[in-house]
């Protein structure tokens, strides 16, 4: 690839992340998406990602902002704010290398859902939607495997956060009165 | 294929979905999972499914049970039950032709989230895990499609129920102390 696929502002270009294969690989234990991954594989998906450096305090992501891509943290730290009602950022987590921020935008293509800041010197791995299809066509079971950690991922999450609901609707005792969005 | 794949108790099992094609096409409109299928498509994803009718008040899926299928409503309606803290049954969603069921299981292979019954005589289109891994490997684009779309209906479920927990952890005022399970 050679060229960014696009200017992330305030980040810093690395070229792409066929270099930091090893390093990508070195994450897999704590990589939900790259669990069961070869290494093999990590190479090929490295040749459709690119690398990106961020200083501290610098904003990878924002909430509400446009955006086709999910990052990768190869390493530093993130937290995660989302705004509350009162439009006042809170911290919904703080995240380490191998996890990945941005799925969702590079799925449903749908303004992101959290703000997401670099707490120290942060190298992410980026994949954009346009490779994730290319992917899907030049290797696809590289493709399907991909998405089924991703499929994987989401249902571990909506799980964890639908139990947290019903939990807080119980203790409201609102339980029968409070459907799901979606079950 | 001819033989069900599996004995699903109470359920009667009405042959492969290729007869079906038709009226699984015809759910398009409704069906989140298949929005953006062909009919060709569709025929082909029948190969790779089963149908089984439920009579009224029959269970297709019960809470806390293993499984590693998903249903397809093809007609009918049912019923989404969560048992609370207190184990009394509550619904959480009443879902009609379109909706698919049971998709979490199917892919990370944890107990049933809820218990689904039938309201009416209500048909069901059954694919498992197996045959989803057949249609990646033999039909590996339709495969990405397919998976492209669960992750998308995820990531939707995902943002609506975080949306949720946001605001009534925010109405409790709890909103820096909560962190989410996974933002």
């Amino acid at each position: 690839m050679g060229e960014p696929a696009r200017e992330l502002a305030g980040l810093e270009y690395q070229g792409d992340a066929i270099r930091f294969a090893h390093r990508i690989h070195a994450l897999i234990p704590k990589c939900p998406l790259l669990e069961n991954f070869s290494h093999g594989e990590v190479r090929l998906l490295a040749q459709f990602m690119e690398v990106y450096r961020a200083e501290a305090g610098v904003e990878l992501i924002r909430e509400g902002d446009g955006g086709d891509f999910m990052m990768m943290i190869i390493e530093g730290r993130v937290d995660v704010n989302k705004r509350d009602r009162w439009n006042t950022p809170q911290l919904i987590a703080q995240v380490e290398a191998g996890r990945t921020l941005g799925e969702m935008s590079m799925i449903d293509g749908e303004p992101r859902f959290a703000t997401c800041v670099a707490l120290e010197p942060t190298l992410v791995g980026v994949l954009d939607r346009e490779n994730l299809a290319r992917i899907i066509v030049e290797q696809p079971l590289l493709g399907a495997k991909l998405l089924m950690e991703l499929v994987l991922m989401l249902s571990q999450r909506l799980r964890a956060t639908s139990d947290r609901l019903l939990d807080l609707m119980d203790a409201q005792s609102q339980g029968s009165g409070g459907l799901l969005p979606e079950p």
